[in-house]
């Protein structure tokens, strides 16, 4: 049985999409065009999102802070990639305290040129080096398109900027995060990933190269999950960084950026979701079990409360659904939620000392006797639930990869089913731009250490000199 | 021996502040007029503060979420005298994607008028009340002064909007959250408060009244440190929020909002502070104690560290500081940083099985046995020093509270010390202005269920309705 109120993802993704949003109430549409509002259920899942990746920031010695939001024109103006790449997209103050501003002052689209500035002032000898700096917070671009979680005017997210007294620190940086965002995207979030780098289009306004980890959604689509810019001495020159080295010299210092932002809770609904709604990964989920009295017999309510101190006491987050609903109501509803575990509790059960657990992720029902241990029972079904969910999106992945030799294969294959195609290129810009005609397809990444596997360009046919993943994005 | 970084507060309290957040890292200026950079050291305070105080909220039921950046212009405009006090001090956006908008928007100065605007979408019945969400952002408000946490266009609090089926059960929240901020701020923060109703023209634009939590710096000057406001159905009528009642007739809700910004750092700075810099209290330090070795003996380095893990272990949030500096500069360094406890581990002391403990508080320094359980020693010593850094601001702020009949009285006293001055008041506006006069002090509160003492106004001698607390104000 299927839930009613969403649309089912075969017949139609897009629409199945909005439907979990706006039933499981993870955001909602605002009255400011182009902004949506992140509802509790949305918001909980980004500050697990905060405490878990942020936890393994700091963990590498990353420190939080907090920088402006408004960037005055002349700062932005002074990294001339940067300034082309953003300041088509930015949103402008010109009017302050009712006074018509001398300057204009844009909402960050991204803060290179702030931290950069600071950066300026603050570091002065190879002792002051490193500095790791990330912030959470909002940022602005002037999209025209409004997707909850995936595409609008604010986005949420942690930039970091780091810099560093060698390149070869710099450039260990710019790898070491995109390897914690793997990790964090894998082993918390459940959701396989390629890596590899930008090519240079499709890189960062302003970095030397960026990386990249890309998700695959449950409809072949990719999804951007995280990028990783390492920018040499490009803003250092720009904005003036320079310190002195071992050799007491003034050198201009090397810088990383890098960012993953609420996007990925638009790849948590996608790559993990069902006809029932949400799938959350157990290990970002703000609420682990549901447990649902079935009756009103106090035995019930009993055993319930038993279960729920039972579980708190373990660290276990969950609560009693006490609202004046059906039981196949509050079924259907932690579903909907998509809360990894249910409990649910009903006098035939308790008459053979049972209780009976339902996953979230295969619908199974098992009935547990009460004289288990129960909180290590579901710590271990977590991750058995986690395992399962990382499974299946990793086969999907992988039946959704396609090899392909040239545009024509590429074409038949997009025709049927989008995915990713791995195919060989040439390095040439013009054969990039060429693959967009098929359903406006862009390079996902170059895999690095990684062999062309056919050795012509899936282009122009031209030997090959990179592996690249192809793909039509959100 | 006093920290030469430091101005001494006595002599000059302004460049002790500034001092003080300088060399503790706290914050900077930034080339962006009207707004600061919190670095690393302030950003951990307020990220303990979000944890502590928002952990508060939480158990009371209230929800995270996030809303939009930006307001439009119309919607500003629907609660009359909301706009009236927050319209001259806005920032507007007015290009956005390099196109000239049709209708500007403000960076919000607060959030009544969103949260509103979506409540009216949501709330049908009475079954979907109480609401009680709750955002940590950052808010705009086009000031002149500039001053690290305590005044500047942008700073961050947590904004907290509510909506009610009956008026009193929005007045209990109001008041309910009042008693939060006190709790927050007396038995986390070691920060002793009076409170109280704010007059007609003090209260928040468009509440029907606000209540305020207000705390007295070591100068004598007041910082109102949270407030909490009731709107009835001000909000409601405006933005159309009505509910079906349980006697079936629509009827407009009622709401409250109320806040806590990141100014409360400031005032961390300014109760506790001394001229060698910062005193965290210590359920709030991000760090509660710093390690430092005395020499490069092995047995120095073994014993600190299995010290450290020993702390850690126990939960205890600690370090050891392994910088090339001499032990005096570290001992210096973490009295600055403001970390209450500071373990010295030298040979002399290891030769009689003792370490050092010295408390930030009291600069005291006390030998310790090796063989005592130091975590729990550690633990309790904390709490000490909560204790005497609440004593010792309650017996200042009491000290610094005067009962004046006149304004005559209320001159001289200020002419020699500012502080809280109880003066009972008529309930007239023209009294409450003419205070002004005396270094523009203002009314704080109005002290609720507590009978005027004098019984005369201190402004015109009439017979008084209210006991207040004036004073002058960050």
């Amino acid at each position: 049985m299927k839930n009613k109120a969403i649309t089912s993802r075969d017949v139609d993704f897009a629409q199945w999409y909005t439907d979990v949003v706006r039933v499981a109430r993870l955001a909602a549409y605002s009255n400011v065009k182009g902004c949506t509002i992140m509802e509790p259920n949305g918001y909980a899942l980004w500050e697990e999102i905060q405490n878990k990746l942020g936890g393994m920031l700091k963990a590498t010695g990353h420190q939080n802070v907090a920088f402006p939001l408004l960037i005055p024109e002349n700062l932005l103006n002074k990294e001339k990639e940067l300034v082309k790449g953003f300041a088509p997209e930015v949103a402008w103050v010109t009017i302050g305290g009712q006074v018509e501003l001398k300057e204009k002052l844009c909402i960050r689209p991204t803060s290179e040129t702030l931290f950069s500035d600071y950066y300026s002032q603050v570091v002065k000898t190879h002792k002051d080096l490193p500095m790791k700096y990330n912030q959470w917070c909002s940022v602005m671009r002037w999209e025209k398109e409004t997707r909850p979680f995936l595409r609008g005017r604010e986005f949420f997210w942690q930039e970091g900027h780091t810099v560093h007294a060698t390149a070869a620190e710099a450039e260990k940086e710019t790898y070491d995060i995109l390897h914690i965002y793997r990790t964090f995207l894998e082993d918390t979030l459940a959701i396989p990933v390629i890596w590899g780098r930008k090519t240079e289009s499709e890189k960062f306004a302003g970095a030397v190269y960026t990386l990249t980890v890309e998700a695959l959604m449950y409809n072949g689509v990719a999804l951007q999950s995280g990028t990783s810019h390492y920018f040499g001495q490009r803003f250092s020159e720009a904005y003036d960084i320079r310190f002195l080295n071992l050799d007491h010299e003034m050198e201009y210092a090397y810088q990383t950026s890098w960012g993953m932002s609420s996007r990925i809770i638009g790849a948590i609904i996608m790559v993990h979701g069902d006809d029932n709604g949400l799938i959350i990964p157990p290990r970002i989920a703000p609420i682990k079990a549901v447990i649902v009295g079935i009756g009103e017999d106090e035995a019930v309510m009993k055993a319930a409360e038993e279960t729920e101190a039972l579980l708190k006491q373990a660290g276990l987050t969950c609560y009693i659904d006490r609202s004046d609903k059906s039981p196949g109501y509050k079924f259907a509803q932690s579903e909907v939620n998509g809360i990894p575990l249910r409990i649910e509790i009903g006098l035939r059960d308790l008459s053979e000392n049972k209780i009976t657990v339902a996953r979230r992720d295969t619908r199974e029902k098992i009935a547990v006797s009460r004289d288990i241990d129960l909180p290590a029972y579901l710590e271990k079904l977590q991750n058995d639930i986690h395992d399962n969910l990382y499974g299946r999106a990793r086969a999907r992945m992988e039946q959704l990869t396609f090899v392909a030799k040239d545009k024509a294969e590429v074409a038949a294959i997009m025709a049927k089913q989008a995915g990713f195609i791995k195919g060989d290129w040439c390095g040439r810009h013009e054969c990039e731009e060429s693959m967009k005609e098929i359903s406006g397809m862009k390079s996902r990444c170059i895999l690095e250490g990684v062999a062309p596997q056919i050795g012509k360009c899936i282009a122009c046919g031209a030997p090959a000199k990179h592996a690249v993943v192809w793909g039509i994005q959100y």
